[in-house]
């Protein structure tokens, strides 16, 4: 966890009549312009009217399907997709198209047949994607060029907007680096979550959206919270821009990175049976277990033993989708994270994993 | 403002595990007992699991709102009311009904009336009253304690909910307290709003919601931030269990006490044609002005003078409501706030509004 004092200290003395008043409905200019250059890194053209600074990704989400939905309207996930959207999904009264993904990432190939079939039957198209196409939570995938440029051209051509969720692409220990979708977007139809949960810590609550200026002008109208907290904005800003944040990343990198390799190692030697990707990025390793194990009551037993850990069941947005052997979609996997405990947790707890699935089941 | 410097300093090294996670999702324990020992001194009685902690009262009207109404449903607000709710209201797809009020508060014969004519229609009648007992905004009224017994009498006969909101009532220079109407609910309809906005700084965006115990669970459930920031949590919580909350509003009463006095005497002096109701408490004062005046040109005029005040049009939830003279409901009052500005700034600007007052018009 990183070191703030500092920055808080400055932040209530030389900052304090901005630190303690309403800030910007949009956040403060100082921050939206380095987020900004942030983005302008990774190919993403922004200026600060394009972006709006929310309480974290999941009030980003929130804010656009209040934007950009109605209820009654399809969302399309994949199948698996990250838990905590899917009550914000269903709190908009929306229903669920969920996609498959392989190696490279949300099939296209299935939009397109989909889509297809819901026209002939009178069915509704969704109207947004929703997609984290870096390290994808919980699989680990990370989308390829390709796919990713066919997902954006599928989007122009059914007029859908993407949603682009994008908490751990910076948390990156190898592999090739591809453009974000919202670099590849010249329509304005992908909206952007960013989040510092993920970069430096949860508890601060500051994510941003970048859209068009009028969508940002318009989730600035529909934000009921008076502008995000101008303390914590500052804090961030005087954080990134004095280079800490990349220092930080770094640090955070290599120790997820062995962390990662733990995990990896200790599944491989005491679990065998589990299969999974090893991704090159983000918190999770996406387990398989074989189909004799119910996953809820792995969860179950591995919480009674004190160890942490998420069935599968949970990342599916709702249970009308074919999954083999008619199984309740995703009771044979598993979601395990390898970024905050540390080396020895990670070895005590796949030990402990591997004695509950050696026990009778 | 007051100094947080030691209580950041002490959240973000001592309680960093805490600060920098996410938080409970009804809020840091130590906040909400804090709370209700706050609220007990109030005659409330609530306990930490009738309490969530919310990014600002705004925050919590929306999710009250989100809870309690749906699409279509009539909400009960004063006219005039909170400008700032009005749009979180409409952004739910609500109709009003805008009931007047006088020196007592909201009327509740005219609430009985309009039942009446509504259930011999076959219109929708009220699901939710929103108002601001004490040093209503912008009014300044404080209401009676017959009339808060009628209010909450009316709530149960009717099975209403009365959102309560209370930024103002620890801002005091005088006058007799009166009961909150969360401590003559015993029914649970009463939904409480509070915030440290106004006690200590609105860029610290925390607030929170007293309910049912069950009400508040499904508004953690609806609040899709995982959790407010604990960081300006702990620092609130350190500063108010310290002891210097109560010192801090002796302080600021005291100074708004006398900007009150000045504004008051100023507007006698140089504006005598206004007239006011001079509030116990608050931050406002709603001014008359003569019907020659349109308050809409009134306000650009002195903005354009640099002295901010706002149109008293801005104070009605829609239009369709019958008003003197038949004039736009508003349009022959403007709100002035005391709190914040100088004495010098205050003395300033009464003076630049009788300039305006005073030039043919």
């Amino acid at each position: 966890m990183p070191d703030f004092t500092a920055e808080a200290a400055l932040a209530l003395t030389r900052y304090r009549s901005e630190t303690l008043q309403y800030a910007p409905r949009l956040g403060l200019l100082d921050l939206r312009e380095w987020i900004c250059e942030f983005l302008a890194e990774e190919g993403i053209k922004a200026s600060p009217a394009e972006i709006i600074v929310v309480n974290g990704a999941k009030h980003g989400l929130d804010l656009a399907c209040k934007l950009f939905l109605n209820d009654g309207d399809c969302v399309a996930v994949t199948a698996p997709t990250y838990f905590t959207g899917i009550p914000i999904f269903r709190s908009h009264g929306l229903s669920f198209l969920q996609v498959p993904q392989d190696a490279e990432g949300i099939s296209i190939d299935f939009l397109h047949r989909e889509i297809k079939l819901r026209r002939r039957n009178g069915q509704p198209i969704p109207k947004m994607i929703y997609d984290i196409p870096d390290f994808h939570n919980p699989t680990g995938i990370t989308m390829s060029p390709d796919r990713r440029r066919q997902l954006v051209a599928f989007a122009n051509q059914f007029d859908v907007v993407i949603v682009e969720d994008s908490p751990y692409r910076k948390i990156r220990f190898g592999g090739p680096t591809f453009p974000p979708l919202k670099a590849l977007d010249d329509s304005g139809r992908v909206v952007y979550l960013g989040t510092f949960a993920k970069l430096l810590a949860p508890g601060l609550r500051i994510g941003w959206v970048v859209s068009t200026a009028e969508s940002v002008a318009r989730i600035a109208q529909l934000k009921s919270d008076g502008g995000s907290c101008p303390l914590t904005q500052r804090i961030v800003f005087e954080y990134c821009s004095a280079g800490k944040l990349s220092q930080h990343l770094d640090r955070v990198s290599v120790e997820y990175h062995k962390h990662r390799d733990i995990m990896v190692a200790e599944l491989r030697e005491k679990l065998p049976q589990a299969s999974f990707r090893v991704p090159d990025g983000g918190y999770y390793l996406w387990i398989g277990l074989p189909g004799i194990v119910d996953a809820d009551r792995f969860a179950e037993a591995a919480t009674a033993k004190g160890v942490e850990i998420i069935s599968g069941t949970r990342f599916y947005a709702d249970r009308n989708i074919a999954y083999p052997e008619n199984r309740i979609p995703g009771s044979d996997h598993i979601r395990l994270a390898f970024s905050f405990a540390s080396p020895t947790q990670i070895k005590d707890g796949i030990g402990r994993l591997a004695e509950i699935f050696h026990q009778p089941h």
